[in-house]
């Protein structure tokens, strides 16, 4: 349709390239935003913003605003002596959203996959030791999302400790609160059977 | 959370206010775009774009690109003779989607709505008869979605050009294809046997 704005076009492909944003999102959003333009503007400072201030952490791979290093890595009362492995930055987020943990972050920015070229060279992995030297950490909690290739990982990062006095552990894999036991996977089920917890 | 950056903070709350964006969906797409910085960049430079070109038509209240009139009333070759009044201007987008109508058209921007305040002078109404005059419209499409408000809004217009040699119409109520008629409201079904078709 030759008579449809082509800025506007543009914009409806922008938006399809998001997570989660079909066709009709995208047109939806396209034409608010055409009609409400105090948000569209407001959109557009706030991206313009993050686009300049937001930086990876020097330390954790995390981002930080405005500096070389983020807020929980510059954080002195954070020394509960944890570090804890994940995959993306957003994990962070998750992972402090339970409660206050008082860890800190290391960010490996991915996790082993072979098939997709991911070797050990391009994750943030090799500076973990001289983080746990530096910064003396007793305890190592890995918490990747569990699937094959992050289990390869995680025996991956054991097998580089393997040398340093440093407890290694990773968060369970179990049933989820709510499901009905008849819907879990095998797998699933099987590592909640593992790590089952004595109660008495 | 003190530690997350207060613009990416912000970025969530601007992407919450889109439609059919949630708490989750917001979520996933900041993180997205702080990791993809082209999509960020492309994302930015287009709504800047839009925002600097598209402008509504002074004429239909549609969207028009670098121009005072859009691409649809400059059309010379749109002569049907038909001008189909829509609310909103992506309703024009959807109706040429159907097939190439050759209509023009004409955005009110809203319907009547006493308890929204909305009273005819706030809608783009009144300027439908002098279109009519100046660009001799044999025949009007009223193309509302349907409701009570807009077929308020009809018989407002169809008052409004009664001393007017136009033939007015509106867009047909029905059963969607596909429906099964048992999960039909109540309404529709009558408007469906009221506008029924002969066939033979």
């Amino acid at each position: 349709m030759s008579w449809v704005p082509s800025s506007l076009k543009k914009l409806i492909e922008q938006f399809k390239k998001l997570p989660g944003i079909g066709d009709r999102s995208a047109f939806r959003i396209a034409y608010y935003l055409l009609k409400d333009r105090d948000t569209l503007k407001g959109l557009l400072t706030t991206l313009k913003e993050v686009d300049e201030r937001i930086k990876l952490c020097r330390v954790c791979h995390g981002f930080s605003e405005d500096s070389e290093i983020c807020s929980i890595c510059a954080d002195e009362r954070r020394n509960s002596g944890i570090l804890c492995v994940v995959e993306r930055p957003e994990d962070i987020y998750i992972l402090e959203s339970v409660q206050d943990l008082g860890w800190k972050y290391h960010v490996t920015g991915g996790v082993l996959s072979p098939v997709k070229g991911i070797t050990a060279d391009k994750l943030n992995i090799f500076d973990i030791r001289e983080r746990i030297k530096s910064e003396g950490f007793r305890e190592l909690v890995i918490a990747f999302s569990p699937d094959v290739e992050s289990d390869a990982t995680t025996s991956y990062i054991v097998n580089l400790l393997n040398d340093m006095d440093i407890t290694i552990s990773k968060i369970a894999i179990g049933l989820p609160r709510g499901i009905d036991i008849t819907l879990m996977d095998p797998f699933t089920l099987k590592e909640s059977i593992i790590g089952r917890r004595k109660l008495k």
